[in-house]
């Protein structure tokens, strides 16, 4: 081979996505296998190594020939390289991943949370392209998030940069939502969030709405229905953007970047989402921070497996 | 003169404080002098200058003998120089000041922003020492605050990073507060907003309270009087701190600093104070910066001073 080439996998909780890439950064291919995350995941790394090796024997690749291996992982990567273990991973983790993967695979790996591997990708290739100032959210099932100043992605003392799903913005909540504590944003925009918000207004309403047809409402259901539509699921949208776009002025309030990025499933929601939570944040930013460019995730849901190949380059 | 010196300079809406520094950054000396907003602050730098030509001249100090200037001002320093309308100096501002002040004084000038020349003294010689990751909130009248990461301030990209005075914490307020939006962060925890709680919870309780006895409740009695055991003095505190802490916790969430230092005049409360702002945090930051340490600001109102003449030095 005259070209090397790079690996860029973004861990999932329910598939792990890869990619091939060129080493100036041209994707050449992509591809997924789910994640077992059985007997708290220890197939995890063998399973990626077996993914790794078939497309390097099918390419006719050489350890020699792969620049290096960029890991996004659903967890913080501490100081000491220990990626704390992964809620969404059955507890995964609390090991040097990046080590142990390395000698699975004999070639150089670097580990990084998935928001900060989703972000870097936004910034390299995505909506934040030559922006250096940047906060990128990522909604999921849960909420993720990256902090990037002058280029670099600031990973925060407790390597807690991205906890932005745990700020309490409700303090008067009376109901439980998961493990967390009560009234914090995850419980109001997330997908999981949304969902329960979801269950409990069909039942404790008896307003019709076509929301009623699915056994389990997801957030999927819920913005197809509000864009057609349906005055229940628009109310629940309406709510989130809400909650979201004034915890996005409450982030410009703290850091004052100049582009916000959102990503992640619920980001496929596109542009009807998108416009209330514009609305909803300048209605509660300051007056000078009312111009902060919102934009959604370019890359969707490659960002995470270019930001992670990122890593290995230069 | 073998030695050269520095001027640090913080411009208040009440007062300057002026401080001569050894090149070294010893504090040689400190003075005030009264800040004159008539007529649109228009003798401003006027009087500045001739307190920094006296000191020159009892001194004996040449223009050559003088590194430069640092001059803190209340308000936004845009990234053109331009000093944003002050409001506190009843709009004085919206020229290059640094520029027009190097001209009066035949010296170099930086002007930086309070807050910002605040937490650079906490960083240089406060509270912060040591630290790479700090976030300073001011609390006085108003709020003010200021990022550091990598040991450099982050200015925000509209000049805004320090405006967390304005998060919408409590979006369901009615009561009006000055000409910001409601629900803002500075209604419940700042010198004025605690002031105007006080003033409507004695109007619409008659419940007995040593705060009666004063014409116009300040934030400086309610917290004197808390200190002593007044019970509507208590409530007060005990409620700025909370709002204050919960708002800490959520920059945590946000950005993940090492250290979050109080300065302001409000800081001067003390450790009751203080101590009432770390159990609010503790309840609502998310386990991982639990731990973030809390501290009050080391060098008091000097921290601008300080902080202005860093900016002069190497």
């Amino acid at each position: 081979m005259s070209e090397r080439v790079i690996f860029g996998i973004d861990l999932g909780g329910t598939t792990a996505k890869l990619g091939l890439f060129s080493e100036n950064g041209v994707l050449l291919e992509k591809w997924q296998i789910p994640t077992d995350i059985r007997d708290k995941g220890k197939n995890i790394l063998r399973d990626l190594a077996a993914s790794v090796r078939v497309r390097m024997s099918t390419g006719r690749f050489t350890a020699q020939d792969v620049i290096g291996i960029g890991l996004g992982v659903p967890g913080e990567v501490l100081q000491d390289k220990t990626v704390e273990p992964c809620v969404n991973l059955n507890g995964w983790g609390g090991f040097y991943v990046a080590g142990a993967f390395s000698r699975m695979c004999g070639i150089p790996v670097k580990a990084v949370n998935d928001a900060n591997a989703a972000a870097l990708g936004e910034l390299w290739k995505g909506s934040a392209q030559g922006a250096r100032n940047m906060y990128f959210v990522a909604i999921g099932t849960g909420l993720g998030a990256a902090l990037v100043i002058g280029g670099q992605i600031v990973e925060g003392f407790h390597g807690a940069g991205g906890e932005i799903g745990h700020m309490i913005i409700k303090p008067e909540e009376k109901r439980e939502f998961g493990r967390g504590k009560r009234g914090r944003l995850e419980q109001y925009a997330s997908a999981s969030g949304i969902a329960c918000e979801a269950k409990q207004l069909l039942e404790t309403a008896d307003e019709p709405s076509l929301l009623r047809q699915y056994g389990e409402v997801t957030a999927k259901h819920i913005f197809m229905h509000a864009q057609q539509g349906d005055a229940l699921a628009r109310r629940l949208t309406e709510k989130f953007a809400s909650e979201l776009g004034r915890a996005l002025s409450i982030i410009s309030c703290v850091c004052d970047p100049e582009v916000i990025v959102l990503g992640g499933g619920v980001s496929a929601a596109g542009d009807t989402l998108l416009s209330a939570v514009k609305k909803a944040y300048k209605l509660y930013a300051p007056v000078a921070t009312e111009g902060t460019v919102i934009r959604l995730a370019a890359l969707g849901n490659d960002a995470g497996i270019f930001g992670a190949a990122r890593l290995m380059m230069k």
